[in-house]
């Protein structure tokens, strides 16, 4: 039965992919290979890849996954797809780009489709990169489009952020701005062979230097200097550096502290994750469609409101209730 | 002792103003006031207005509310700001601008903070719009930068959103591609005296005609069809159209039966909400930080797993667990 845990840690590409699955698809078996797993994940570089539609991030991954194989690494790619139509044509295109990658055994490549399901998504992608990470492949990539609530729920699994922006696009500095800053810790400006390629890497260092951090930070402790590496992958030109970047990033990572540091926060993070999602679970297990509609009713024709709805569906699923 | 909610029914804004403190203090008592409000609530029309920084939110807002108390409506406003110090500069011109309608006693403005908190600031911004609701406020305006998950996740609140965009943020055009498209109800583009205005009008137009949902409609339903309406509220134009259109939405949500499918569907998140958050309470209140920082210890050393720590703890909180 525990078969399919012992083939993935040999290195079978097929139980890998089988175990991909299972997850995607909530089997509750899965849940007790992955706790099986867990001892041995742990050892892979997680790095998050996210930016604008059109900001070329998967012709970047797969530049960048080149690299890694000509350093002799074992790359597990994580590609979460958003749902949305208006974006799904250049998503398509963009992954058979990719697949060209999939022929190499030393590459695993999975495409995951956001749902969305906020809470579902990062959850399956934590648990995919902890099958990954437990059959060896090191780093992993997690690309994601990084505008919706789900993909930046997804990117607290990184360790490592790349954002990337391509000239012309004055709304990553903008997106940027409000909120992807504060998870970055590598701009890679793509398509730097088009024009205004310099333009946005003066910007973008504009808006670091307007860090606070970075002028109140300890000089006696290590500090990560946000880099703003400029690529043109088609012309394979900036690929080493931006490898190069994520590799000192990691080290920054372990010399600071910091790797174990964020690893204890996602680990706090996925415990209440596993819990409320059993909480959504526990109340649909025990109020059927029909109670549901009727509390609802009561709440919208005012005979109850939502503060006593919530007791009464608390006392229901078991959970105690403190004063 | 429940004085304060009669003094908030017959209309005093002191009342008001104390019940919001209560509410974004989280309060105990305030849900039991809020209880009982939630029975005079209910009539208020909720419009949502976001959009990126610098796209003029709050002047538009400004601009809104004049022609509201032209028309003789008692307008609440909430004004969420976002805490990060990279716009904190800007936000607050706006709101001393904002402010300046606040001597009329048939306008109640109000900021707040979002503290980071996802959920806790949907939920204060739930309970304050129920509060002007039972006030008798109608329309409440609820105002946010559209980019963040917690600003997202309060326009759920909502039951008209109204989009900004201003001419030359290409910005806007791209973020609402990834995500806002599918809340707006409305776009108004702002600054339209400034060069640029038509064409960013020409791309909203052009990416509303690629919604699927506009080609597959029951001709016989009721429809919206999303206006894009041009503003310069300096110069005082397209302000009545603006609330012309805020009308007509409602209009429509009435006669379609959204108005009360929606209803339905925000008490529903609202209960969920309010049991989740109890679930945090009750494992703060069951675990102290060394026991927790003693379980993250285990889990990152692969002594233990998540998903056991998780069950343990779920029964700690009393949570019966399903098989």
């Amino acid at each position: 039965m525990e078969n399919i845990v012992e083939r993935l840690l040999s290195g079978d590409r097929r139980a890998l992919a089988r175990m991909v699955t299972l997850i995607e698809n909530e089997v509750p078996a899965a849940r007790r290979y992955l706790a099986e797993l867990h001892r041995y994940a742990g050892k892979a570089h997680i790095v998050g890849v996210t930016g604008a539609p059109g900001a070329g991030k998967s012709t970047l991954v797969t530049h960048l996954v080149r690299e890694l194989r000509r350093r002799d690494a074992k790359v597990g790619v994580i590609a979460i797809d958003p749902t949305s139509p208006f974006t799904g044509g250049a998503i398509l295109g963009d992954r058979i780009r990719m697949m060209e990658l999939s022929g190499d055994p030393k590459v695993f490549i999975r495409s995951m489709a956001s749902r969305g399901n906020l809470g579902g998504l990062a959850a399956s992608t934590r648990d995919v990169v902890r099958a990954l990470d437990a059959a060896g492949y090191d780093p992993i990539i997690i690309e994601t489009v990084g505008t919706g609530q789900a993909e930046v729920e997804v990117m607290r699994t990184a360790q490592t952020v790349l954002v990337t922006s391509a000239p012309g696009m004055g709304d990553d500095v903008q997106a940027i701005k409000a909120g992807i800053l504060e998870i970055a810790d590598i701009f890679a400006v793509t398509k730097a062979d088009k024009p205004g390629a310099d333009q946005t890497v003066a910007e973008l260092a504009m808006l670091l230097s307007l860090d606070p951090m970075r002028r109140l930070h300890d000089k006696s402790q290590p500090y990560w200097r946000i880099p703003v590496l400029k690529t043109a992958a088609i012309k394979d030109q900036g690929i080493t550096q931006v490898v190069d970047a994520i590799k000192e990033h990691h080290d920054y990572l372990v010399k600071s502290g910091m790797l174990a540091h964020r690893a204890q926060r996602q680990v706090r993070s996925e415990v209440q994750a596993l819990i409320l999602n059993s909480v959504v679970n526990a109340l649909k297990a025990r109020t059927t469609e029909d109670e549901w509609q009727k509390l609802v009713d009561d709440i919208t024709t005012r005979e109850r409101d939502p503060y006593s709805v919530a007791s009464e569906l608390q006392e229901r699923i078991g959970l105690r209730q403190d004063p």
